[in-house]
């Protein structure tokens, strides 16, 4: 038989069509090729090619039919299933039509306010001095504010500031300290764990109109803005100018750079790019007695006395108000590979990662992983359709380099090794923009069709990777017809977990059998059982399975030194104080 | 005339002689061979070429004699100037013979002892208690720990503790705070601004017995370990099984990994893998009155309340003393290029690091510049052999890939365009682990020949680094023939200055004709005044130019919430309080 290296049929990608493990040998063909030049790899002939590992794993040549190579086309044209805006925009509204009512928070949790002053109509005066046409009081308006994307938790908040400058916030802010009025600062209302809005009646201090870009260093790639910025936005803005935002995430239509900021946000760049501590150069953050720290610095490196603003990254608001940021963004890849493939076991999962980090190298930006029952959410819920064959779980791997031609080159490799030694038994590749957009939507969608299931268990934990889907299939055995679906999905690369858990409605029962199993067998493994969401109000309660009694207090001491009255976010991040 | 592409001479190349830019344009037709596959380029000749912009500038083919070209052999065989160790071992010791003893700090400097006690023959029976046989009293011994390595400033500690673990350094810091003794946490005594030494009589604790690895991830890569590990040996450790430290620097072969996190070191692989507060993943810390806190955590995300550790990262050992510390390794490149050129101007330096943003992408590891009176100063004082034509600026470019033909490809483009666009006059290249340290050692190098050339005045400067060479030029103008030298060097692609001046002796005219106008300079530029050395015991009256009075009430807070008795390396860091 003739070696398929040389026989291999550049006619039958062209047509996207053939069995799968000659294609991919054709693949690799014209990617060698590409490596010696950039862009010679011709971008549909890649996004066609598809391939099975029959042929590797001994099995004779197996043809696709049309039918099943037509699902690529039909998940991903612009008027395919996914539309041509495949990510969710975040965004709280007024109670949606048919939604039922969000029970308020005080009712739901055992949760007792706190003695701060309430707001009164002299208050409101002071604050329409210091923000003339900027206070809100409109029941309506405020709906969206007091209650969470999620729909979980609702404060009947009577007021809503949206100050322009940081000045402005550090006038209210004196102001509420000297009243002791409490506060809960606001981005885009986009967090996983009712961290972004009141419990109570505190004030509203919504960063919405402080969007302004301060400044961007065209050589270095320093931006400076405010806190209000719309990621999204931020994304365009750098990328237009050569460059990336160093962080990514599903919420980003919505997401405030300063929310991210105040959540140590981690995203789908935190892989290559890593953790907003190392990527933030700079903060300008108002106390809670009104002081202005500005420590807004472009510098890379600067080794004067502490490092103050990494307090504030991750304090969910608890310690002051961001009110600007300066960040390192990345130069912008001029080359990104997404390539989505099916792995016939979790220890395949594993072991394509370590492949694609001896093969990838420098390139490797993203791995994300799935379980089958993701896929069937996102198919069955929001009528995506799997551009690989059935597997019992699910791959993206997101490639960003400088040269397209060797990125093309290390891809292939590493997907033929995969391929080849039964890592991976089907996959797909995209170039474009478009087609890059409709993979990541398989993966960025999940937390979506989740919420359409049923009500949702949510866990954000990280573990060592290898025991990582454990805790998936033993929560799956325990729970048993319990739950609709238990899924595992999340950023494997970076040991992050998504555990959800969907049942018909809240069930007690099914959330005693959770909790605290699962903070217990995440502490057993020395893991966090908060990765990337944060505590905010809802797992509060939780810290001490991945924080020390000593850590604990030290936490509540910097609370008490920054805050003392304790009126900026009240009842989130800190555990009730014994 | 035929095309340089067609007729380039491979011969030539192997015999490491010709026409630089001949040579050039063949080197680059082997890297482009190179391509298809790693190892295809042989080093020797990689090595061997060098090459000049004569030809791309118009001039025509300048022939090099041998005597030009031995120099380089000269500079890099094992027996030649640089000898096989060619980086610089950094250790304090007793009293060099001949070496003019350092004056106490006490009398060189206003500083006043705060009231804390005076050890005792009780304490030391306690320690003896803690520490059986870890309690040195022995004046000679005492001596390397008492002056530091730039011998500059000494203390006069009469007692030096060698705990092995956490929980001794514990036992002894509780102790410490009840008797309100003062106490000098020291590493490898490596720091370049006296915060590694005591001022007075601080009992020094030192790390150099707790030097254990406790765990390495083989997959992760996550290497935890005790502080007082040194980085060298990490380093070993950890390349050993297919990973590198992100952090390397010239003291690398003394300067313990505590140290260096205590002190947020930056160093040579900065630009790459960015900064200790995004690579370090957990610390275990003792506090002031003894409390060990454990966020000793190898999870590469944990958003469960505030992230402590970053507290201690730079904190000078003024906050805790660092036991332990968990940080995360990148893989081991597998290809590693060093370029070292010759610049006509520091506008050529810049055009040069932004062709190098471009064109080497995620290969570029380091971007390093130094000036030509640096050069003159290894030449002369240490006798190395500049590798290049005299320039007055050269860099260093190093590259860091997965796969040697690809990084083969991108650097020899790289050179080309800054060769032909006459931003580069001449260079050379190295691959091998030899020869590239031999190009490091002519920047690394620095620091030691300067101190043979005088008394030095050093400043580490954060600067935007389009105006970062204006400041030395600025200074050689206004100093004029006070001063020795006025170099300039450092970090390029981080925006470091390392500015350093010499003079026959410590001059008072010339020190005030430098500060605070450096200082001022660099605040105008809002500049950092201390990027990577840290303020320590020399630079810690001027904080104030990069941080403004809130920042520094607050960092006086935070230690006074920290350490309430002022017990953990006083008169670091901090300003002396009004």
């Amino acid at each position: 038989m003739a070696s398929p290296w040389k026989t291999a049929s550049v006619p039958g990608l062209q047509l996207g069509l053939g069995c799968g493990f000659w294609i991919c040998r054709s693949y690799r063909l014209l990617f060698r090729a590409g490596a010696m030049g950039p862009h010679v790899v011709p971008r549909q002939l890649v996004w066609l090619s598809r391939w099975q590992a029959v042929c590797a794993r001994g099995a004779s040549v197996q043809h696709r039919t049309r039918a099943g190579v037509s699902r690529i086309p039909s998940l991903l044209s612009p008027g395919g299933a996914l539309g041509a805006s495949p990510l969710v925009r975040r965004s709280s509204s007024s109670t949606p039509p048919g939604a039922p009512e969000v029970v308020l928070t005080q009712q739901r949790y055992p949760v007792t306010r706190l003695p701060f002053s309430a707001v009164s109509a002299e208050d409101l005066a002071a604050f329409e001095r210091i923000l003339p046409g900027g206070v809100v009081t409109d029941p309506e308006v405020l709906e969206a504010s007091n209650v969470d994307w999620l729909r979980t938790v609702r404060g009947c908040s009577k007021v809503l500031l949206r100050p322009r400058t940081s000045q402005e916030v550090a006038r209210i802010l004196r102001y509420c300290h000297e009243r002791n009025l409490a506060v809960n600062p606001q981005g885009g209302n986009t967090g996983m764990v009712g961290g972004s809005v009141p419990v109570f009646d505190e004030i509203i201090l919504s960063t919405t109109l402080m969007n302004r870009i301060i400044s961007f260093h065209s050589v270095s790639g320093t931006l400076v803005c405010q806190a209000g910025c719309v990621l999204e936005e931020l994304s365009q803005y750098v990328e237009e100018r050569g460059f990336v935002m160093p962080l990514d995430l599903g919420a980003k239509g919505s997401c405030h750079i300063g929310g991210n900021v105040a959540t140590n946000a981690g995203g789908l760049r935190f892989l290559r790019y890593g953790s907003l501590h190392g990527t933030v150069l700079g903060l300008e953050v108002v106390l809670a007695d009104g002081t202005v720290l500005d420590c807004l610095t472009s510098l890379r490196k600067d080794n004067t006395g502490y490092d103050l603003k990494q307090l504030f990254i991750g304090s969910e608001g608890t310690l002051g108000v961001i009110t600007a940021v300066s960040i390192q963004c990345p130069p912008k890849p001029r080359a990104v590979n997404v390539a989505f493939l099916g792995c016939p076991g979790f220890a395949e999962v594993l072991q394509t990662f370590s492949s694609g980090k001896e093969l990838l190298g420098e390139i490797l930006s993203a791995y994300e992983f799935m379980d089958a029952e993701c896929m069937w959410l996102v198919t069955h819920h929001l009528h995506l359709a799997s551009p690989v064959q059935e597997s019992p779980f699910y791959v993206l791997v997101e490639t960003s380099g400088s040269r397209a031609g060797h990125d093309a080159e290390k891809l292939s490799d590493f997907l033929e090794r995969a391929l080849s030694s039964g890592l991976v038994t089907d996959g797909t590749v995209a170039t474009d923009q478009t087609r890059l957009k409709a993979l990541w939507a398989l993966r960025e969608r999940i937390s979506e069709a989740l919420s359409r299931d049923g009500y949702v268990y949510k866990y954000d934990l990280s573990l060592p990777t290898e025991r990582l889907y454990d805790l998936v299939s033993d929560l799956r055995a325990r729970l048993g017809s319990q739950a609709k679906h238990v899924v595992g999905y999340g950023h494997l690369g970076d040991g992050n977990l998504h555990l959800n858990v969907t049942s018909e409605a809240f069930s007690p029962s099914l959330l005693a059998d959770l909790e605290p199993y699962v903070y217990e067998w995440t502490a057993r493994q020395r893991g966090s059982v908060s990765a990337e969401h944060g505590l905010g109000f809802k797992k509060r309660g939780v810290l001490s399975y991945s924080k020390p009694p000593e850590a604990l207090r030290l936490m509540q001491q910097l609370k008490a030194l920054l805050d003392p009255k304790g009126i900026l976010n009240p009842y989130k991040t800190l555990p009730v104080q014994a």
